[in-house]
């Protein structure tokens, strides 16, 4: 078999077997197969395609391409959340302190920057000395003691994953149903975890960026993981606007922070609340959503939702301090302010969170090559978003940014960004649907 | 500008700019670039396409990523010609000294095997000896001396080319007529010459399966050399079966040396006339296609055109002695005849180049990945064609092979190859059409 081969086969719109699948993900693991044809062969999928016997061939080929935890030692039950990405998603950092503080395990994979959007490993580097390339043997192990941990992707577990994201990420190939749905899937099950809810966003800010889209990819990863024995339930919810206000690394952090304490936006605290209540009901801790939150909220009000995440951070050799002094992670040399145009009362009629990240990303926030350092410290902080009513003149974002250069690159996009109305407007809602 | 982008704007339909196109050019050549993002643009390009702008801008970069020749020394007429590539074609081992010894100063840049097709200068290997690695001071000298040179891609000379050439051969991305024409007209133009002609093959055995895929391509060529103000002309030809009989490196070297002495294969005799009578007409050395046959079967019948071969070979350092012993160059182990399936009277009614191709790869003849040695010394030789009236039980090919093993998988691969008939089947002509 020749990765070649392979490659014009998918491009002429073949059907892989579950041998060739099987090759590729060798081929990537051993890195026997350079990687410009996996470029070209991600390209190819991307443009033909993979049936649903292909993803799942992929994603288990994936899953299996270096070890799968077994957590039974843990308990008979162990959480897993995941979330597609989009901009602002800083909800792992709140519902793996908060659901742990609940009694559920939670063993958490996650990955770094794909495309536009930010990932929670690279969230975390914001905070000195926080270590998530923790060892297969040091994550079970943390997991046990503390009641959960956060890793990123190792050479241990699903390398193959690994790789392919990292190389999605450069090559334009991240935008692809079976590519994202085998990643999702395959790090779920090679973490071990036996309930697993995933996040999936829709909008301008996301992968997907319709509702349309976003449901097709849900259904894709409930109908892999049941092919693969592993039972998903997903959650379609809206990304058209950024979630919460900040976008910009140690700026989410804070974010994170704040919800722990339970002075949150809005709409972050409703999206922990929703998937909070479904991980506690299908754990049996509860039997109603009503009872969920009140858990959910007693934790955070009584301060035991933050003490949670301190512990997580002292676990995995963070600094905790940060908690109380923000400055100890990276902070950007300027602070802006971007001001509504014009003048008169007006309505935030539309946010594109595509736009707000490409504006941090101008200002070094996201990757352009594979591997390449991205500056934690600069990003955005809106002020107000979809349905808001503002005054022309007045700030309406705060912009973090190293340099007056940037700043300058940055406000012009932000001001692709908003779209005002003279009448009122409608707050969006996040939940869109549910896909089991 | 960023690599990323313009994958992603060019994977969503977009047009690219000349000046997104100039960046791609120069990062490829300086290898600011990496070849993944570089192989997932060239998928992007076989999926999307170019407009006639972009491939013209595309041409031109390309052609000036390093040095253009000048060859105004040489004289007022310096003339070239290119074939896409096809299965079995050495035209270009006949063509140059055929016209060099009529008189007409050829300045030939030839590639290396591309998918499933040979190249030149993969031919040319098999000449010990024999170097096609020439300084552009060394290939006009010697067009000087001796009215003709040989030259493959050098860093000299558009390199850009030279590198994607290599890339889309192990990618997938072989087929994309903007790709195609862009590698072709750039190298002509930077190879400096200002009589251009085109052999557009079309057939399973060539880029181009289709004549109407190849007619578009011709089109396309000829269209970017009047933007770019260097006179192309272009003639499509058969390649559904192999050219002449001889498939593999070694084996079409010695082919083209009986055809110089005038004992070659019909179709190649006839293409090289037809060729040959193009250049000779538009040079002004002589008024019509008669006159021109004239001339280059003379040299044919004279010797001169295999003197003149002889003089090529010593010039660039190769041994002439091949001429006269053939076992000088690679040979290989063991040959086995292939047989006409069956019983009793039958004829040739289709034999596709494409698997003929591949069953000469499987010997080793292919590349599968970029800078991969080849074995020159396999291949096929047939010794009927399309038309052909043949019996059960007798040769119709010949597979040179280094094992028994080898051997056996070329001869399941060649059974594909053939079709026959009960009934009379008409020779096909090797001349589609013309286009200028």
């Amino acid at each position: 078999m020749r990765m070649v081969d392979l490659i014009l086969a998918k491009r002429s719109g073949h059907t892989h077997t579950k041998a060739e699948i099987d090759f590729i993900i060798k081929g990537v693991t051993d890195a026997s197969i350079p990687d410009y044809q996996l470029s070209a062969w991600l390209m190819a999928v991307c443009w033909q395609g993979m049936n649903a016997d292909e993803t799942a061939w992929l994603t288990d080929a994936m899953c299996h391409s270096g070890s799968v935890l077994d957590l039974s030692a843990i308990g008979p039950l162990v959480a897993d959340k995941h979330s597609t990405g989009g901009v602002g998603d800083k909800t792992t950092l709140v519902f793996v302190p908060l659901l742990a503080a609940a009694g559920i395990p939670m063993a958490k994979l996650s990955g770094r920057g794909l495309g536009h959007t930010g990932g929670t490993i690279d969230k975390l580097d914001a905070i000195p000395g926080f270590k998530s390339d923790l060892t297969i043997d040091h994550f079970i192990k943390q997991v046990k003691d503390i009641g959960m941990a956060i890793g990123g992707q190792t050479s241990e577990l699903a390398p193959a994953d690994g790789k392919i994201y990292a190389m999605r990420d450069v090559t334009g190939t991240v935008e692809s149903i079976p590519l994202i749905a085998a990643s999702v899937v395959s790090k779920k099950i090679a973490a071990g975890a036996n309930l697993i809810i995933l996040d999936v966003k829709c909008g301008r800010g996301a992968f997907m960026e319709t509702e349309e889209k976003a449901t097709e990819l849900a259904k894709t990863m409930v109908a892999v993981g049941h092919r693969l024995k592993r039972p998903v339930t997903a959650v379609v919810t809206d990304m058209e606007q950024p979630l919460g206000l900040a976008v910009g690394h140690t700026l989410e952090v804070i974010e994170a922070i704040e919800t722990l304490k339970g002075d949150g936006p809005a709409d972050l605290q409703e999206l922990c609340m929703e998937l909070g209540s479904l991980a506690l009901i299908s754990a049996g801790k509860c039997k109603d959503k009503e009872a969920a939150h009140k858990i959910l909220r007693d934790l955070m009000e009584s301060g035991k939702a933050l003490e949670s995440f301190r512990t997580l951070i002292k676990a995995q050799g963070g600094d905790p301090a940060i908690i109380e002094n923000y400055k100890l992670m990276p902070t950007a040399k300027h602070k802006f302010e971007f001001v509504v145009p014009g003048q008169g009362t007006k309505w935030v009629e539309h946010l594109d969170g595509r736009k707000v990240a490409e504006a941090c990303k101008l200002m070094g926030a996201g990757r352009t090559k594979k591997g390449e350092p991205i500056n934690l410290a600069v990003g955005v902080v809106l002020r107000n978003k979809v349905g808001a009513k503002v005054e022309g003149g007045t700030a309406i974002a705060d912009i973090y940014a190293d340099s007056q250069q940037d700043y300058e690159a940055a406000r012009a996009k932000l001001e692709e960004a908003f779209t005002f109305s003279e009448k009122a407007v409608k707050m969006p809602s996040i939940i869109k649907a549910s896909v089991s």
